[in-house]
């Protein structure tokens, strides 16, 4: 259970595999991209891009990023309504040198994006699991751009759609480290 | 000026460099770990670990992370109740093989914790300037963790007690990139 110190848009999410039917509007997804639009980044490079594929629309793109994903994903994401692919862009476009903060920066725009999708009754999954060079070719991403994610999106849906074994995990509690194993007053291994 | 579909808590973020002397409680420090402790993760790694440095209770650990930071950033950070130092783990606990979606990982973490600062009437500065290496030995982390970025946070405070230069960048607009730079249906440079 996460705490009652939490916001709720912070506090009610979580990570499914059913979703319903519904579409994902169009001003819903503008919303989604201007949250991780206004993220900060490392000298205001924002650093990100995302190719989204929306199955009602455009099957054609929903079909594209769904080949790429991992078997295991595609199990449970081929019924949600909208899949994006996020990438990070390596260099600095002013200079041209390594931007080592361009993952976490993308990170940082992906979490903005997921309160704004719980702001709207959204909800999503992220993935791993992805072929990422294959992606990044299939959606012509330009040279020195990394593809990190794929995310499933749309409405919460019936667990009972799902096989089985996924049908399960659906249900499990949320689980993460104490907080006495990630936060520390002044040095590392100093409770707060 | 971010567009009026952004939920409140995400349009009214910005990154100031003027902080009021109020203190952030513990309680308030608690509520942003445990935002970040609730992301999700690549595997549930949770690859994520914060040093805080309170100025009003325990100004070693402030003075400490302070005098890691760039001295552009020591300017106005000198000012701040708090300052936080993240680090991102390398590698995945349980095969040690490389986890390259720790610093998104972690920055996804940051974005959770941004939005319960907004909700908490705090505002956070995030700098990449600090010595990472040196950040690394002196605060005590283990071999394998980077440190990726330092944070100020605090309560708003008066932009007049800032040096002039960074005044006026106080008030400056906040300026991002046209949503069609940034996100594409289907293909890259398809307009959504």
């Amino acid at each position: 259970m996460t705490p009652s110190t939490l916001h709720p848009l912070l506090a009610s999410r979580f990570s499914p595999r059913a979703f319903s039917d519904a579409a994902v509007g169009i001003e819903d997804q503008r919303a989604l991209m201007e949250a991780a639009r206004w993220a900060s980044s490392c000298f205001n490079e924002q650093p990100w891009s995302f190719i989204l594929g929306d199955r009602h629309q455009h099957p054609e793109d929903f079909a594209r990023i769904l080949d790429l994903l991992a078997p295991a994903n595609q199990v449970w994401a081929a019924a949600a309504p909208l899949l994006v692919v996020t990438a990070a862009w390596r260099n600095f476009s002013r200079t041209g040198a390594e931007n080592m903060h361009a993952w976490h920066d993308l990170g940082l725009a992906v979490g903005q994006l997921t309160v704004e999708a719980s702001a709207r009754g959204l909800v999503l999954h992220q993935m791993a699991g992805l072929d990422r060079l294959r992606a990044a070719r299939t959606l012509g991403l330009p040279e020195g751009v990394e593809v990190a994610t794929a995310i499933a999106i749309g409405h919460p849906g019936d667990p009972e759609q799902l096989p089985e074994a996924l049908r399960s995990r659906e249900k499990a509690p949320r689980v993460r480290k104490a907080l006495s194993e990630i936060a520390f007053a002044g040095l590392f291994g100093q409770a707060l």
